[in-house]
């Protein structure tokens, strides 16, 4: 028979650390530290599994998990010498959620569970605390009503407000047991009137109603929101946690906190976190009371009392706990703990979030700690992650500026590094509506998880309260945002649409804020970004700087990357400037060099105009010949830059359209500058206009059309090679001929080009040979790639195209459909993301199975833009493709990635 | 050793008509035809092989094929009791070229080959007709230098008209011996001139140069065009015949002739042909003497002198010969002939070219007779030639008008059945240029290969010179286009643009001129077409006109294609109209009807429109309840016309925006119909608008960002059906969704559709049920097959889409560059008109694979427009379709080519 409940603490603990999948992050940990006599409240563990039965069954609890979760109970009781719902020693319950990762802030909690109108007597009576036990029983009837009875807490806060104005009181801590005993009767009623039913008075009734909240939060639309955001498959279910209860707010000798034991900011060994003196562990993380810091360090110079100085004993025992985690999980750890009468309670550990600097860090230092490998090292760190290294700063002197004018409004904690400006929205609603027209800064109180949205579409988040492990924070680090907490200073009116600081008065929907996530400054007005610190580095000089700590982590994560990796990475680049900054961040090669840039920049766009609007071959003989220069040196720029590195070039691939002005300004210009008439331009114009120019005349297809003009760019590309090699340079160009459907037109195109190289080296006497491929990015070339493999010497998969083609997708169009198929679930990505492994994957394995059936050995690559996304890196790889090409800065990105790939079992 | 050269005819008969690959259809037949002991001039054959070894060698004849050649000479000198430039008793040679399939008009011929200065006083003597030498000199120099050494024929033939001006001559029959031979010395001179060298008086050298000529001319750009027409491969190559010379123009005892063995315009099983007394073969053909009658049936009231009436002992020995090869080859047969003093022979026996009508009748009449099976019959008749049947014709009253009127100018051949009107083209050029802005007929004294493009260009083709196997008549007729020919009074005076007739004179590129090629007429002025006899019993219903002969032979090949066909053919119809048609025709079904079509008509659009401005659901469901009583009406209809028989609907299909007026004018009028701001109207207009509508916002994306509107669409297909069921017809509605690329679309359609339908269901308490399909359209679909079949209860391919979206290739955009695959060969054929098997048809192959492989017996068929083409027929046969669904009006092409498909071995 499935066993559905498993116990954890004191003599019977049944669970582990390998029944996560099963038992939830939390609940599998809670027992693993049990089994290490870590002391941790006993309870139980109803499993995953149930979750599923619990929806299977139209939302009811098959008859076998109760008998099972009441014999755990019945267990618990003999445990703690107390009695679930008796008057005199009352068990009282913690019931959570835990789903197999942790997700912050998204299930709900209910702690203090079984309390009543009897049970709270016995709850005085037994901790010599009336107040303790009508603030907890309050305290459990807004949490229940809220969660399970869906009675919203604000209605119970605003009657906290009014009895503190009515006494006077301003602190929750000022109010006394018969104030809490007030509430409670007051809360009673709120209840009866809004449900029409009496708060349940029944812990059995109070117990199941926690459970079946727990298994209904896993649905709502939040909870729905948070796993799509970070790609977890709805049919892992939660489990719950029934807990016996510890209180940290008993008294002065009881308190509660968050520790991490390296700092998730910026990862140094140092052990960190926040608590609070007579508290719940909600006060922590809602941000209502602003923690104290746990060490003596984290406190220097701020005044605040640290636990390591006030209750040392209990500080020492916590801090060789949470060192004893760290080892045994091999990983740094977030932990919860609770202290009842100066008695050391664990109620959670789990694998702490960092920055994608700490991330680093902590990494690198336990390699080299030997607790992890440097295989270890490369796996934990997200790739995508990576990108916040290279995410923009402010400039130092322009902060410096803004520091004098007095627009340093106020200063907060740096919760998430970079740094981010926007005008300021004060709700998720209205960033979002933002956030179309140019950046946004969310500027709240707290964030909860309804912000979610508006947290995504912010370029930064900024609240008021809250510490490092607030919501905001927490959320803000995982999505790599920057993010500033508890700036207090900030006087937030949703209401009127301001935010008032010292004698400043900022307008939202119109006034720019700028928001430093490293050093947690927040200013008023708008600062530029700026590369980051890495970036600078790298784009500066591979030497300069090379004393920065942070690069050389940076380096030495690249250096093992590159050495665990099969696949190489190479760069998209049309520049020598690109190409520089993509060899200094370990680029093997330019993967897609597209030409067509360099006819736009000055001078060239006439001849280029000139080439289009000539009537005959001879014309445009004419106008090609004007371009050969520029683009013979565009080349030896980048062969400069490249030396001794491949560098694939593809012959023009858009429309001639593209080229042409739109409006009738530019077309007169145009025509004047060219000496011709307007209507000449225009007919051109009219000539060349397409209705699905994605489809259209472009790629090869204008190679055979005008084979002079890919006949220019070859002989650009050879002439290039032959003088960059007079001096001294090493060009390894690769020609590749774009949007292929068959393997004729590449037949036709290398005669042609053949021809043309051969007479270069006739004329120079030359020995130049570059190999000539094909893009990949037809879904005919895909199905037809045996043949083409024939005349290729190389492919290199265009996904973007593919995925346009293949789906049918214009990018520039599905905006008005693929949001709502994402949020419809009819994708589970934005297949222009992360590539569509099901059916653009399969044009791609059967390409790379044909392509090297008929060659084996045939190099192939992608250079469309999913080189640079960790997913679908891993998938090519797997394919067995040879390199990727992405974008200069995400070559970082990549190479770990493919060093992930590599290290996969 | 490789043989390259056989020998045919008298003692050695070394070929067959099994080799026709090898030595050519002539070549073979000629063996054929010698070892049946019918007379054929002995001769030998040089292989197709030899051809490719000659372009191999580069334009070189080996050694070996040369010395077999001269071994075959040998041997044909002593057959012929001749010597090949022997002074007294010379062997004269035919060279002609010969390809597996004949290719008339294509190839070049050499006759009287082995005449010089010395051998043609030979002749005389040998022949005792001086006139008859010479003039057979002067032919050979003209067909030789034209031929072999590039002069032009006409400089001979103005020498001639000179020749005839000066002495006052004015047949070439009123020519004696001196003037040939006067001629004789002129044209030496003129080659002499024109070349820089002595006309060759080596008949070796006559001889080598002449087998050149016929392997190069295997590469002339009209022979490359002919095979490309007819998609015959470059490397078949042409064999050389050279066959011993026999007379038709020694006197008034010899002639020469071409005949077919049935009729080849109407197929009646009468002996038919045309004939000239002493003449060479070229001029039957070319058409400068019109021919004779051969039989007293043909010459029946025309006062011309038959072949059975002047020489009846050798007309009854051609019958019979003929006779003895119909039986022989079971086939038609269309053979030349020559009489030498009385003596016949056979020189080329082929299977001949008839017309769509004729075909049909003449595999009717062999399968009555015996000859043949009904599965000959079918796979003897090109499938996409039944379109000539339903071709238009004139409306008879309105011809009486124009007789009445005295527009009828004239009356020539019926050579090309079907009529056509267009204005007059002189020239293949301007006819090519003047098709582009209306219907053009090319009217020319006579046609040569040089014409081709302007016959394809052109409706229609007029001669006023040429019979019916004249190249206008057999060309025009294997293109299917109406063609009259022989109607000499006219007179076309190319340089002023004119053609009169009679005391009428009508202006090329300006006037209009109207063709029956059934009848013969010509008219001046604009006929309208109407659809054919078959077309005309068919449309107004099964049961009219079915004594028609035409008719009754065309139902009966439909008949046994029925029978003999393994595919459904089903119809794209979108209107109870069309519908009828379709059926008339045969269709099993409708295999595709868009709804999107019965948007547009008189009110509907206003609705249509209403739906697309409005802002939200509300506003839309208002005007979809204005559409549904449309809808449903629309459906009713249908089901009425297809009762019994299966209705395939797709849903919407096109972007919205394609419902919306374009120019201002329009804007405002629906601005102002609608009671809204012309700024609301452009706004929309502008939202829509796409950058690549062909993967834009449309087919299924819409129906699930707007799901209300299919199911209003489906709601009328249910409630039409019910409807339709109390009224005692049969409604089979099966319900197809569009541009499906995720199983999840269908999956999330599905549900929406199937609640709207149990809603309908539910008001009525009805039971209506549908099968639900999808399109495979998009690659992604077909590569995903088996995840999309677990969803889709039938598979439909729009190949057209798929082959856009495979290719990459627009269809509105390809213009510029298609035309340039197919002539540089990049691709065989226009991929839009045949289905590209190799890339395209590989993902129709896949997705059938996967499809069945999910879900076995799986309903699949194709509603793209190759449905209606018959090589796509056969490879949608081939991979095991259900069906095919096409135009009404080539359903019966598709059932004849379906009915091949299954005969296929």
């Amino acid at each position: 028979m499935t066993k559905h409940v498993y116990t954890f603490g004191s003599d019977r603990n049944e669970g582990g650390a390998t029944l996560r999948n099963l038992l939830g992050g939390k609940g599998c940990n809670l027992a693993e530290m049990a089994s290490l006599d870590i002391p941790v409240p006993p309870g139980f563990t109803i499993t995953t599994e149930v979750c599923a039965l619990y929806y299977a069954e139209g939302k009811r609890l098959p008859d076998a998990v109760v008998a099972e979760a009441m014999e755990a109970l019945k267990w618990l009781e003999g445990a703690r010498g107390l009695g679930f719902g008796e008057a005199e020693k009352p068990l009282l319950l913690s019931v959570r959620s835990g789903a197999r990762v942790s997700m912050p802030g998204m299930m709900d909690t209910v702690l203090n569970l079984g309390l009543n109108d009897r049970t709270v007597l016995g709850l005085e009576k037994a901790s010599g605390n009336p107040r303790f036990a009508w603030d907890s029983y309050r305290r459990f009837i807004t949490m229940y009503s809220d969660v399970v009875m869906n009675v919203h807490a604000s209605l119970f806060e605003a009657e906290l407000d009014h009895l503190k104005e009515r006494s006077g009181k301003k602190q929750d801590t000022d109010l006394g047991a018969e104030d809490w005993k007030s509430l409670v009767a007051t809360y009673k009623e709120i209840v009866q009137e809004e449900t029409g039913r009496p708060f349940p008075q029944n812990p059995m009734e109070q117990l199941w109603g926690a459970v079946r909240a727990v298994f209904e939060s896993w649905n709502t639309p939040r909870a729905v929101t948070y796993r799509r955001l970070n790609r977890f498959a709805d049919d892992w279910g939660t489990a719950v946690n029934v807990q016996s209860m510890v209180f940290g707010n008993m008294g002065e000798d009881c308190g509660t906190g968050v520790a991490f034991t390296r700092d998730p900011g910026t990862g140094e060994k140092a052990f960190y976190g926040e608590y609070l003196i007579n508290a719940q562990g909600e006060d922590v993380v809602a941000g209502t009371r602003t923690p104290q810091p746990i060490t003596l360090r984290q406190a220097e110079g701020t005044g605040l009392n640290s636990l390591e100085e006030v209750m040392p004993e209990t500080f020492k025992q916590l801090l060789t706990t949470a060192n004893r985690l760290e080892s045994h999980f091999r990983d740094m750890q977030d932990i919860e703990f609770t202290i009842e009468r100066g008695s050391l309670f664990l109620l959670q550990t789990r694998t702490g979030k960092r920055t994608a600097m700490a991330g680093i860090r902590i990494a690198l230092d336990q390699v080299d700690e030997g607790l992890i490998t440097e295989g270890d090292a490369l796996r934990r760190i997200d790739a995508d992650s990576l990108s916040q290294l290279l995410a923009p700063v402010f400039d130092p002197k322009e902060k410096e500026q803004l520091r004098r004018d007095g627009s340093l409004l106020t200063r907060g904690l740096n919760a998430g590094p970079g740094a981010a400006a926007g005008r300021i929205a004060l709700n998720a609603e209205a960033a979002e509506r933002m956030a179309v027209a140019g950046p946004v800064v969310l500027v709240r109180v707290e964030t909860s998880p309804e912000d979610i949205a508006g947290m995504i579409a912010a370029q930064g988040i900024l609240t008021a309260r809250g510490g490092m492990t607030s919501h905001a924070a927490v959320v803000a680090r995982g999505m790599g945002k920057p993010c500033v907490c508890g700036a207090s200073a900030l006087n937030i009116d949703e209401k009127a649409g301001l935010v008032k600081v010292g004698g400043i008065t900022l307008k939202a929907g119109q006034d720019w804020i700028s928001i430093d996530g490293s050093t947690g400054e927040v200013f008023a007005g708008k600062l530029s970004p700026h590369p980051s610190e890495v970036n600078q580095v790298l784009v500066d000089g591979r030497l300069a700087a090379k004393d920065s700590e942070l690069y050389l982590r940076f380096a030495r994560i690249m250096a093992w990357s590159a050495a665990a990796k099969r696949m190489q990475v190479r760069a998209n680049a049309d520049t020598p400037q690109d190409s520089s900054v993509a060899r200094a961040f370990g680029a093997e090669g330019i993967g897609l060099c597209r030409t067509e840039h360099m006819f736009f920049e000055g001078e060239r766009i006439l001849a280029v105009r000139e080439m289009i609007l000539a009537g005959d071959l001879e014309g445009r003989r004419h106008a090609l010949a004007k371009l050969l220069p520029m683009q013979r040196s565009d080349f030896e720029g980048i062969f400069a830059a490249m030396d001794g590195l491949p560098v694939t070039i593809r012959l023009l691939d858009p429309p001639l359209h593209e080229f042409l002005p739109n409006d009738e300004a530019g077309q007169a210009e145009m025509a004047k500058v060219l000496v011709t008439s307007l209507e000449a331009v225009k007919r051109r114009v009219q000539q060349l206009h397409e209705v699905n120019p994605m489809l259209g005349h472009r790629g090869c297809r204008l190679g055979i059309t005008f084979p002079e003009i890919y006949r220019m760019q070859v002989r650009a590309i050879a002439e290039a090679a032959l003088d960059s090699g007079v001096r001294g340079i090493l060009a390894v160009p690769e020609i590749m001929i774009p949007l292929v459907g068959t393997v004729r037109e590449l037949t036709f195109l290398k005669a042609e080009l053949l021809d043309e190289i051969a007479r270069v080296n006739n004329e120079r006497q030359a020995q130049f040979a570059a190999p000539m491929g094909t893009m990949i990015e037809v879904p005919r070339a895909a199905l037809t790639a045996d043949k083409i493999a024939v005349e290729a010497e190389f492919f290199s998969f265009g996904t973007n195209d593919l995925t346009q083609m293949g789906f049918g997708f214009s990018r520039d169009d599905a905006g008005s459909f693929l949001p709502e198929y994402v949020a419809k679930k009819i994708l589970e990505d934005d297949p222009f993301q992360t590539l569509d492994i099901e059916g653009i994957g399969e044009l791609v394995r059967l390409a790379v199975e044909k392509g090297r059936g008929a060659r084996p050995g045939l190099k192939i690559g992608v250079c469309g833009e999913h080189g640079g996304d960790p997913r679908s890196v891993k998938f090519f790889h797997r394919t067995g493709l040879d390199y990727v090409s992405c974008s200069p800065y995400r070559v970082p990105i990549a190479l770990l990635a493919a060093a992930q790939a590599a290290l996969e079992p």
